[in-house]
């Protein structure tokens, strides 16, 4: 019997903020398996800040989405129907399927996951993306050492919050950056950040100068803008900014003025680097590992935000990242 | 018989551009010397765009010159009188003596150098502090090697001549940024840098883009500016930028905006690191040798912008830096 998908489809390009006009929704029959593949029914999608990025028409680490395609996107799921040799009917996956609930795998890139090591959502979460990309950001990157002072800004989102502890778990002092008093609380009561600012409330520059009067050791940063800047001013010889995002400055149509105190890095002897984390992908089973353990000895408390609504609720549920609606991961169920 | 010193000392900080306002010129009396001590007339003074920073009250990598006091400066001179076990008359010395043509030094951070190695002024240019920063940031912070594409902005400056020589014999293609038709050809023909790029009269960002298709690995930024973000938008995979200076703005009364284009690092897997050359003292004997062995061989022509006219020439002489009316190494002649 033909199944038939749901599908977000990328309509227009969005200029800034996205709208009702930037994805359309729409149902496809899918094709008939062919010998290596096999059908996926997707439990969760995973809505990242990095989708912004790839909704603009500019060449960057990966292709823009194109008009008309189906919105690149991970996700998490069962396996229905197979014909491939290596992908079980039964077996949890996990890849970049597209925002859809039902797709057609070759397998490629694709990964099987043990749902008894964590909960599904976990695995687009502290166990998927944003955890690799906290766990290498933070360690290959930045170089964190214990006694280390870590400043992570996003820090009530799904890399921000993984980046805190896993710096606490290696020893170092952790100060995280999130937008209102209800983040902040959980940082600090739940996750066991020693500090946390409230960017919303206080001036995140002079909190960081009295409650870090020696300096920052890293810098994580998701967020750009004013907060970058902040950190510039705030750094400790030798210090380390690690480049994850820029979340306030996605939803811009021009490009935002830079870090105008980046020539801090001089008088600090400092260096800011980006980073991609499909270049760890060789290294993902050592995070995995790393981090499942971590979650086992309770030193790391995943969180996920679970939108519901399915496939019609895509854009307004993506929106929610760029409107600092989200604490921790957030995934959409289907 | 009493030394009478004529010195350049600050009367007011500028908010600018340097003008009639910003030293005065005095003469003082010099005491007597004491043991230990050492008296040297100076022969050159450098003029280092670095000095502008050093009139800001600012915290930055070496304390601001505070208001009455005699200007900081590099100098190179001869021993006249001695009463330091170490220090002979006649022995040509160098070292941060400040703006005077006289002064009494107790021997600390001075280095004695050989004049049959090099005239004097290059002690000051690619012997000297300009050759140490080129050498160290480009080969230790900028980690050149041999057949990487590096850019260097001011490039006919006392570092950029430096450093794009050193890359030339390391084996780089090299690529420099520098104003004028005059300051490219002496690159390109005299220097023998690949080509030369006048921001004066065209677009650094689409040159570069037409000239190194591939990207760059290694930035040398003495600039900063557009010049910087015309150079973050031509990265290539795990590019360094080296910060050096930021020349373009060093005369703003306000912060100017940082790198518009500083995602770049992200996309290019790039860093951009700081450095002060004080931190690689132990190692300048190495530098100067080797930077020695290439003037030698004639594989590095260091080149001295002398100015004439004593003292009161100094603060228009440091002008001329920020003008971009140097080529080569500027230093007062005394």
């Amino acid at each position: 019997m033909p199944v038939t998908a749901h599908q977000v489809r990328l309509k227009e390009r969005p200029v800034t903020v996205l709208d009702e006009r930037t994805f359309e929704y729409v149902t496809e029959e899918l094709p008939q398996l062919e010998e290596h593949e096999f059908l996926v029914s997707l439990q969760y999608l995973s809505l990242d800040p990095a989708m912004r990025g790839w909704l603009n028409d500019v060449r960057s680490y990966l292709p823009p989405v194109q008009i008309g395609e189906v919105m690149r996107a991970f996700g998490i799921g069962s396996i229905v129907e197979s014909r491939h040799p290596d992908f079980a009917v039964g077996q949890a996956v996990t890849g970049i399927f597209g925002a859809a609930d039902h797709v057609v795998s070759d397998g490629q890139a694709v990964a099987v996951v043990d749902l008894s090591v964590s909960a599904a959502a976990t695995w687009l979460g502290a166990l998927g993306m944003p955890g690799m990309t906290a766990y290498f950001g933070l360690l290959d990157v930045g170089r964190l050492k214990a006694g280390d002072t870590l400043v992570v800004s996003g820090a009530a989102g799904a890399v921000g919050s993984v980046v805190g502890q896993i710096a606490k778990a290696k020893g170092a002092r952790v100060i995280g950056i999130a937008g209102g008093a209800d983040k902040c609380a959980w940082l600090t009561e739940q996750l066991g950040f020693d500090d946390a600012i409230d960017y919303k409330a206080e001036s995140v520059h002079r909190r960081l100068r009295a409650i870090a009067p020696d300096g920052i050791d890293v810098f994580f940063d998701n967020v750009g803008g004013e907060t970058l800047d902040a950190a510039l001013a705030n750094l400790r010889h030798g210090a380390r900014i690690v480049l994850c995002g820029a979340i306030s400055s996605y939803n811009d149509s021009e490009l935002a003025p830079g870090p105008s105190r980046y020539m801090s890095l001089l008088v600090f002897r400092a260096s800011m680097t980006g980073f991609v984390v499909f270049d760890f992908a060789d290294r993902y089973p050592e995070a995995v590992e790393q981090i499942s353990r971590w979650i086992a000895d309770g030193s790391l408390i995943p969180r996920t935000h679970v939108v519901e609504g399915g496939i019609p609720a895509f854009g307004s549920a993506l929106a929610m990242l760029f409107a600092g609606a989200n604490t921790g991961k957030l995934v959409l169920e289907l």
